[in-house]
């Protein structure tokens, strides 16, 4: 495993509990690093020099404009080589070994939060149907949910994900603060918080939408504008997605 | 019950199940009305001036800017009288009865998906003392979290809800949309969402802030941008919401 971060411990510990054997894991932060090591139960090294050459499978864990950085670094063409990112391209694998794929689990993941991997889709390519079959043996010992998708489709499913967890997060984050500002505290949303997304999973996005824009109920919107007169960012903001969902009652999506 | 709406099914089958009897429900269109009335084993109208005189609370529950249009109709001057919308001042109610109040339960509510009201925020507020114990009490035994604000906080929890509900919701369904353009199935981004909630839940939407936007990474962002470029509004969206979560890491929300 070429990188100690989140994913590396999330990947990492289903790689361990699905029977594989961490061979050796390179960071570039000694503490992170070694915690990570220890928690594997393998060896590690901050020289990327250092990599093993008898390894089966190489994942490449680092952020998405250095991955390209470690295609070469790999001592073996023979072997396996792996990056997990949803918005980058099988092809940037090219050039190092002549097997490359990438297996990307539609998720975020915390080091503090555990998570049941098996239940974690997994977005599967690879440069050719005999490493393609290797990859998806692979996946499916660490999920029941694997699929086949290229590049293209890929990145657009990590689209998707930015509008439904960073942008939904962020929102979320908005309205607890606005209550924070005035000392009320932001539980009182989690009820509703909830139930937003126990109706997407049972009524559809569609069907469970309400509120204000949806209604065009202006004077009601007016009543928000003015509460936000002096914060410009979110004045924008919620005029922005008003008239994004007044559009999407009108044309669709 | 002057309504017979979503809010109205769910209030009226909770006060129902806290011992008190529905006298008789006012509504717009008779099969609605009439089903409400089947479902709360009370009479029904659809003439306004057929309102008793004899409840000991009267719920107005039309849409916000009708409200204000059924403070007379109340035919007694002793009753009291009770709207429940967040973004609407008590003062809306001044001129008909001496005695009214607003209780804002913090909620979405569909008629179709049951809801356990007991665990609902009810937010009340009263024209004076006296007014508050009876409505507090009356709140008391709906739900186990009842609090009192004022019409200046509830309208911003009203907007903070509306963060929090209404424009996350409408984010989820622009990812599944995105999704099925391309026939790939939106379910790919359940679990995703359900660890959103858990995150927000457990580390708060600060810690749980993951994606490009937050790491100022505009080689994905660029990409994602690419992705949108005939899609004029959520073009600008995807744009609107990334420079807010680049703008809240740098200054605070």
């Amino acid at each position: 495993m070429v990188g100690a971060g989140n994913l590396a411990w999330h990947l990492g510990s289903a790689l361990k509990n699905a029977g594989y054997e961490i061979e050796k894991i390179w960071g570039r932060t000694p503490e992170n690093t070694r915690k990570l090591a220890e928690f594997l139960t393998s060896d590690f090294t901050l020289d990327i020099k250092e990599i093993p050459d008898s390894a089966d499978f190489y994942f490449i864990l680092v952020p998405d404009r250095r991955i390209q950085d470690f295609v070469h670094s790999i001592p073996n063409k023979n072997r396996f080589l792996i990056h997990c990112s949803g918005a980058t391209a099988l092809k940037v694998l090219e050039g190092g070994t002549d097997h490359y794929g990438v297996l990307y689990p539609v998720q975020s993941f915390s080091k503090e939060l555990e998570l049941n991997f098996s239940q974690i889709p997994l977005l599967i390519e690879a440069n050719n149907p005999e490493n393609l079959i290797r990859l998806t043996e692979l996946a499916s010992s660490l999920s029941e949910f694997t699929y086949e998708m290229s590049s293209e489709n890929r990145v657009l499913v990590h689209l998707a994900a930015v509008f439904a967890n960073n942008f939904t997060n962020h929102l979320i984050g908005i309205g607890e603060a606005l209550l924070e500002e005035k000392e009320i505290s932001p539980q009182l949303l989690f009820p509703l918080i909830a139930e937003t997304v126990r109706k997407v999973f049972t009524l559809g996005p569609g069907p469970a939408q309400t509120g204000p824009a949806l209604r065009n109920d202006q004077i009601t919107m007016d009543k928000h504008l003015e509460l936000l007169k002096n914060k410009p960012g979110l004045l924008n903001l919620y005029k922005e997605l008003s008239q994004n969902i007044i559009h999407s009652v009108n044309n669709g999506c």
